[in-house]
């Protein structure tokens, strides 16, 4: 079993293939799906020999004594991110967007303001305008083909009635790895204006090998308004399993959180339980310094060759599988080359602009899949576009 | 493989057996656990198939399409309940503790009222606390064996701050299958005193042969202001799958919890919806018959060997698996006779105290087990009272 398996996820209930139809219109029998961040790939097969366990056992009650699911989060957080974590700092939410929305509920009121650097993961917006607080976009801007953010810029736009940062560490979209020299930018930023500071981390297992990710628990001065969020979903293709970890050291935020999470009677699944401890092991590190790889050989093909067809330009990945393309250079309305994508080269792929200010002249697209399939979409997307050649 | 088959739960992270020694003191290698509320018995094939069929597959990313998932819920509640719903009316939580959280927050605010009729499933108490609002007890009275509620008392008790009545139906603890006449009276209360009411159905699958449950959204003119929560987690033993039923078919109040629900970033997580809509199906209908008969015995046997116990009495269970014992006729205090249980007995069983006000002379058993070990349980008993005799 390798990566360059094939898997069938059509007829699976598996929304990336299963609702391409009826979300993009791409058809379901020759399209290829490129959008929602789930895998094409089997998860490890430690993580999948834990569920076979809990079906040979049979019983699925209520779990109990986590000291061995935190262990394993300890272990990892300090193996793979140079991280010491304590485990009483550790609560499981039903996967990180719901810890974002456990975040805002937490740590800010109705009409406070929650920053998110865009474009960004679609659900912050979602969350946080549901939750009845304001979003407020403080734009990126595009240098060397990867993203910066402009803190000179943002304090000009501050009113006061901010409250909290979602920053997305690794960026999803865009994949960018931020230095620790941007990292104490943001850092500074968030005291100057006296913020929460939510880092979502979901991504940070997910670098290319070229780059090294910081987390920002490890930036000097912040961890008395620091919200770590971390997860195996991304990682180990387990998203189906909700579950993620929202980390926190400072006392006060803590206790602060521990209280939502009581008044919401939140207590995760066993499944998520059992597979994230067996994904935080040796076995699991090896799996995911395989799949690193061979992620980053399917970003290199597909950003060479999405990078020939004149007018496309993606940024190169440094971390996640979603591909940024930007198509502002083929002077074409947002309208046409979603068309082309999506009716010429049957791919379906995220629309820019759910990702916020910014977003709009790019498709996001998901090259965790095997190679054959993302040589198929460059393919096809250079015919799509080849008038242009 | 029958309910007879003896599964070993120790270390197997279950918190029924693996947290009996540290939270009862009750020795871990020789103890019986009839605490918590799950089963000894694996769950049905049909359940278990489908998470093998998940485990075959391999790749767990996000669910899509529920519809077959609704229409396995629309077609068990019409079948086995005789209850018409429309699937577009079902809201999926993080199982119903989250559920009844999920309706403190979307139908109180702070400081306000939530009714509980006492004693009642721990549970309630905790979470409407957590969030700030009052638990207001309305003691439940013993009349011939069974619970009966008391309106003309209650009535007296209502001071226009009560927003909402959470009802256990059928009744955890003392197993009470409420009777259509019963039912009615709850809704003229909710109706009087203008309360939302939420009806807990978490046990309307394990009724006993000669009684039959009614739903709430039966029961006329009550619907504008009715909340019904089900599972699949008690009735196939799945309370690991954390996954439960909020059904709402008045459209006020279905947009205020679908408000709340897209605040809190909540989704189902994909085992819970595959064994869900596993479960149910004719074969766990036939599943769930057998279930029932095999509970019948077990109840049999232990009511009648624990009433034969000089000042022990076991309120008859109608519906569920827990057995609701009362000690005052023994004329000890509690520490006493849970003394005699836990370290005489060397059974694990729940504390009345913490069912609220009414609950203080019981303990309550867990009688979801193989029957030898009922049968060993009551021997037990009869052996640490045996001076009563
Ligand atoms: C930055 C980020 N956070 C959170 C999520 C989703 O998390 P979950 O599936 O745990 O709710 C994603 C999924 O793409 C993501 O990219
Ligand atoms: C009446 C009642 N509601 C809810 C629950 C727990 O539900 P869940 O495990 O889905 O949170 C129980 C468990 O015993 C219960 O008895």
């Amino acid at each position: 079993m390798s990566f360059d398996t094939t898997i069938e996820r059509r007829g699976t209930h598996c929304v990336k293939w299963d609702g391409m139809e009826s979300i993009y219109g791409v058809p379901a029998e020759t399209g290829i799906s490129m959008w929602v961040a789930d895998m094409d790939f089997a998860t490890a097969p430690v993580v999948n020999q834990a569920v076979k366990a809990m079906a040979d056992h049979g019983v699925y009650g209520y779990f109990g004594d986590e000291s061995e699911y935190r262990a394993a989060i300890q272990w990892w957080m300090k193996e793979r991110h140079d991280w010491e974590i304590d485990p009483a700092h550790i609560f499981t939410t039903h996967g990180l967007v719901n810890g974002t929305a456990m975040c805002v509920d937490a740590f800010t009121a109705p009409g406070d303001g929650v920053i998110l650097f865009t474009p960004v993961y679609h659900a912050f917006a979602r969350v946080i305008k549901a939750a009845g607080r304001t979003v407020v976009e403080c734009q990126m801007v595009q240098e060397n083909g990867r993203y910066r953010m402009d803190f000179d810029k943002y304090d000009t736009q501050m009113t006061g009635s901010e409250k909290m940062i979602m920053l997305c560490s690794p960026h999803n979209p865009g994949g960018t790895v931020w230095s620790r020299a941007e990292l104490e930018q943001v850092a500074a930023f968030a005291k100057r204006h006296d913020l929460v500071l939510v880092s979502d981390e979901i991504h940070h297992d997910l670098v290319m090998p070229d780059h090294k990710h910081t987390v920002m628990a490890n930036i000097d001065g912040i961890a008395d308004r620091l919200v770590m969020m971390t997860a195996t979903t991304k990682t180990f293709n387990i998203a189906g399993s909700h579950s993620g970890n929202v980390i926190i050291a400072d006392p006060v935020l803590r206790e602060k959180f521990a209280g939502r999470m009581a008044a919401f009677g939140l207590s995760p699944n066993s499944f998520g339980l059992f597979m994230a401890t067996a994904a935080y092991s040796p076995e699991g590190a090896a799996w995911v310094d395989g799949l690193n790889a061979y992620l980053d050989g399917n970003r290199r093909l597909f950003d060479e060759a999405v990078n020939k067809i004149p007018g496309l330009k993606s940024m190169p990945l440094e971390a996640t599988y979603l591909a940024w393309v930007d198509f502002a250079d083929t002077g074409m309305t947002r309208e046409e080359f979603t068309k082309r994508v999506e009716q010429g080269a049957g791919i379906a792929a995220n629309h820019g602009p759910t990702f916020g200010t910014g977003g709009d002249s790019f498709l996001r697209f998901n090259i965790a899949t095997p190679r054959a399939r993302v040589i198929e979409a460059c393919d096809r997307l250079a015919e799509a576009f080849k008038d242009l050649q």
